[in-house]
């Protein structure tokens, strides 16, 4: 933390550094024109080959570059194609990726959302072309993606001169490593930032209200909202924060915001107001050169084990082949393997101290692994096996037919068995396969997994920036 | 178990099991008369130097002696005098004592219920003198013992004719362990054995009632009992048995029954009723001159140490001076010390496999120990610190300021802090004054304790034979 400048208030202080931050994001005038004029001749052209085609079909521009809340160096273009609701999905893919790659001359690729679209790369900036059906309004919709026009509608107006605010939020969410919807970073959307702004006003606003917020803060712009949380008895399904979608009151737009990242912003939020300082908008990857150099440096394998020799645990490495799915389709998966796995090692009484997945990119192609720390990684051959409730009789009689020497204990019978795993690694290596992994990490492990404990840990490239990392 | 004789049929084992054990455990006419004898030949003494002294006190016949229920070889006499309930408290203890000590000639010690009283050694007798008011209802109690009068009167004409009944279910209930309601058993007591009878008509309907009872079984034998567990909410403080005492609706005389041996009775219940047999009869000292030598012989030292390794636990010993207190109030403590020493262990980590207490006789005198037996006795260095929710705002910020490199995990908190005992014997040795141990347990404890682990274990006598027991 700096000391603060020239004895201002915090409040001034606050002004001061958004004053100076906004100046350094917010693109300018030759951005803009940039911007607009690519905009515009995208669209002009989509819509002119359509009419070439026969195509029904009309382009509009979505997202930040249409409302202005783009943070500056990242415009990145969303076209959509607006086709008529009674065409049939088949035929919006073939003429809306037909339509799509007739204006692309350069670099694209074909990437799938709810359904398919054109990524294509135009100079600086890369463009989203998403083909989707023009319902006539949000509660018709025919695919997820026929929604996003109607958020542009609403926000487009309405977020007019609180730009600078918007942009603001992003880089701070951006800065805490927030930002973003990915399954990866399981952040704050753009849209959801712009709903944000919209709620409170103002970036500070937003701030003071964040340092307050409760776990599944509901927060609702046009009247009450219909959503509901599937199962509010199930605490890890509850949904950390709740925005109604104003266009769909259906819909929560946090619903990806994860816990964690709920907190973090929170947590900051605090931070920021109680001690304003200039660093909370600053990248690693924008440090000056030597701090720069000293961030991206990887943890060797020695200062690993050093750091292990100090803590004491184990940590236990699963090493697998990244399966070849985008990362939004691999990191829950990776994320339900890390909370299966955990489960496996805690109801075998290996106590899991801490844990994290990662992937990276090894001499032998894209890597995944799930990493344990464990506070406890050998235990005795006994094992208690717990029984029915002696007041159970049916089960009881099943039970006592099983096993011979019971004994009572909290009402229970219990029955002292061998322990089949007295060896963290022993126990992955031999039933990692009954764990839930998700689908293709499923696929990734029957091909064929490492199990790894401290020293033999594998440091290929990115391993040590997770350990860098993980270690804090 | 052995196998059924002559082909009879279950009903037909079990009729002729009961017919032989009655035989066996029914006083024959013999010591009928003598107990008779002996209990009018004390009643008369009591009544003429009552007379004698001008002490208006009148001696009665109360207890198994007195209901024809005790089991042969085991008559103990419970004679109670009833003063007037004007009496004070004061003069009762005076008046009461000197008048049952001018009746005993022989061996005698003064002991406590809820007052003092004359226990007393009459040739193979024991008797127990004891004070009460004469109060015209149970309800009008000035003391607990007060009530006895009321059970007898209520038990006595009622169990005639249920006599062998009541007898089967003692030794059934003895030998299981879980005849009589002193603390270092938490038994049935002969009365309530009684109660069970009369409310079952039968030893085997007693049997068949108990294998099908549920956690709470609540038996009431007059009309509904005004009696509540005193807090429904916590699991551990339930009754695991209410029997509405008939003659005191407000009192469970089944309060004192563990959940323990609540369950070994529904457990016992339901082996012998599937497979009966006479050892479900007798005890391990009446067993063959061979077989109780074997029964009977200590675990030796290295035999406990083979059991150790084995198993693979740590067993740590809690040593110290017992307390000179009666069982009946070292027990109660002991339980507690063991549990508060359980939770110490647990909070710091130390997996607590399976504890046990006991007291035994040393060369350096009556010794008290808790015995814990690990899976887990060293941990790592470092410990996790789990700190307020993030959204708790006043509790988030008290926690920033005391540590600085925190993270947050499930919405809390976390930071990693050195542990403080990375060995439970240590941890032990430091802390276990912080426990919860009962008032003459702290007492002793704080007089001198050892900590002792697996081969440090001492094996005075009694404790290679709490050992066997505890490997079963």
């Amino acid at each position: 933390m700096q000391v603060q400048t020239d004895n201002l208030s915090p409040e001034e202080e606050i002004k001061r550094i958004c004053r100076e931050v906004v100046a350094r994001v917010r693109p300018d005038e030759a951005e803009r024109r940039e911007v607009k004029a690519l905009t515009e001749f995208v669209i002009a052209r989509l819509n002119e080959k359509a009419e070439e085609q026969g195509v029904e079909a009309r382009a509009i521009s979505v997202g930040s570059t249409a409302r202005n809340t783009w943070v500056s160096g990242e415009a990145d273009l969303d076209i959509f194609i607006l086709f008529p609701p009674d065409l049939s999905e088949e035929d919006l893919k073939e003429q809306g990726l037909a339509l799509a790659k007739s204006v692309v001359s350069g670099r694209y690729e074909e990437r799938y959302a709810s359904h398919p679209y054109i990524h294509a790369y135009l100079g600086a900036h890369e463009v989203d072309l998403v083909p989707c059906f023009a319902v006539k309004d949000a509660a018709s919709l025919k695919s997820a993606v026929d929604r996003t026009p109607f958020h542009n509608e609403y926000v487009a107006e309405r977020v007019r001169g609180l730009e600078e605010e918007v942009l603001l939020l992003k880089r701070f969410l951006k800065c805490r490593g927030i930002y973003g919807s990915e399954q990866r970073r399981k952040g704050f959307s753009g849209y959801l930032c712009e709903l944000l702004i919209l709620k409170y006003s103002s970036f500070v606003g937003l701030l003071k209200n964040a340092s307050r917020w409760r776990f599944g803060e509901r927060i609702e712009i046009e009247g009450r909202g219909k959503y509901k949380d599937r199962d509010r008895n199930k605490e890890k399904e509850k949904d950390a924060l709740v925005v109604i979608d104003p266009v769909d009151p259906n819909r929560n737009v946090a619903a990806v915001v994860s816990l964690d990242s709920f907190c973090r912003l929170i947590d900051a939020a605090r931070d920021f107001l109680a001690c304003p300082d200039a660093s909370f908008f600053s990248l690693p990857s924008e440090a000056p050169a030597e701090a720069k150099a000293k961030e991206e440096r990887e943890m060797s394998r020695a200062e690993f084990l050093k750091c292990v020799e100090e803590r004491g645990t184990e940590f236990v490495m699963v090493l697998f082949e990244a399966p070849a799915v985008v990362e939004d389709v691999l990191f829950p998966q990776l994320r339900k393997a890390e909370a299966s796995v955990a489960r496996l090692l805690q109801r075998e009484e290996f106590e899991v101290f801490r844990s994290d997945i990662s992937v990276a990119v090894s001499a032998a192609g894209e890597k995944a692994f799930l990493v344990f720390e464990l506070l406890v990684w050998q235990l005795p051959r006994v094992k208690k096996h717990l029984g029915p409730p002696v007041t159970s009789k049916h089960h009881a009689e099943q039970f006592k037919k099983k096993y011979i020497k019971l004994r009572i204990e909290n009402g229970r019978y219990v029955v002292e068995v061998p322990r089949k795993y007295t060896d963290a690694v022993e126990l992955l290596k031999n039933e990692l396969g009954t764990c839930g992994l998700g689908k293709d990490v499923k696929g990734a492990v029957e091909r064929g997994y490492e199990v790894l404990r401290n020293e033999e840990i594998k440091f290929f490239p990115g391993v040590g920036s997770f350990f860098k990392k993980y270690f804090g």
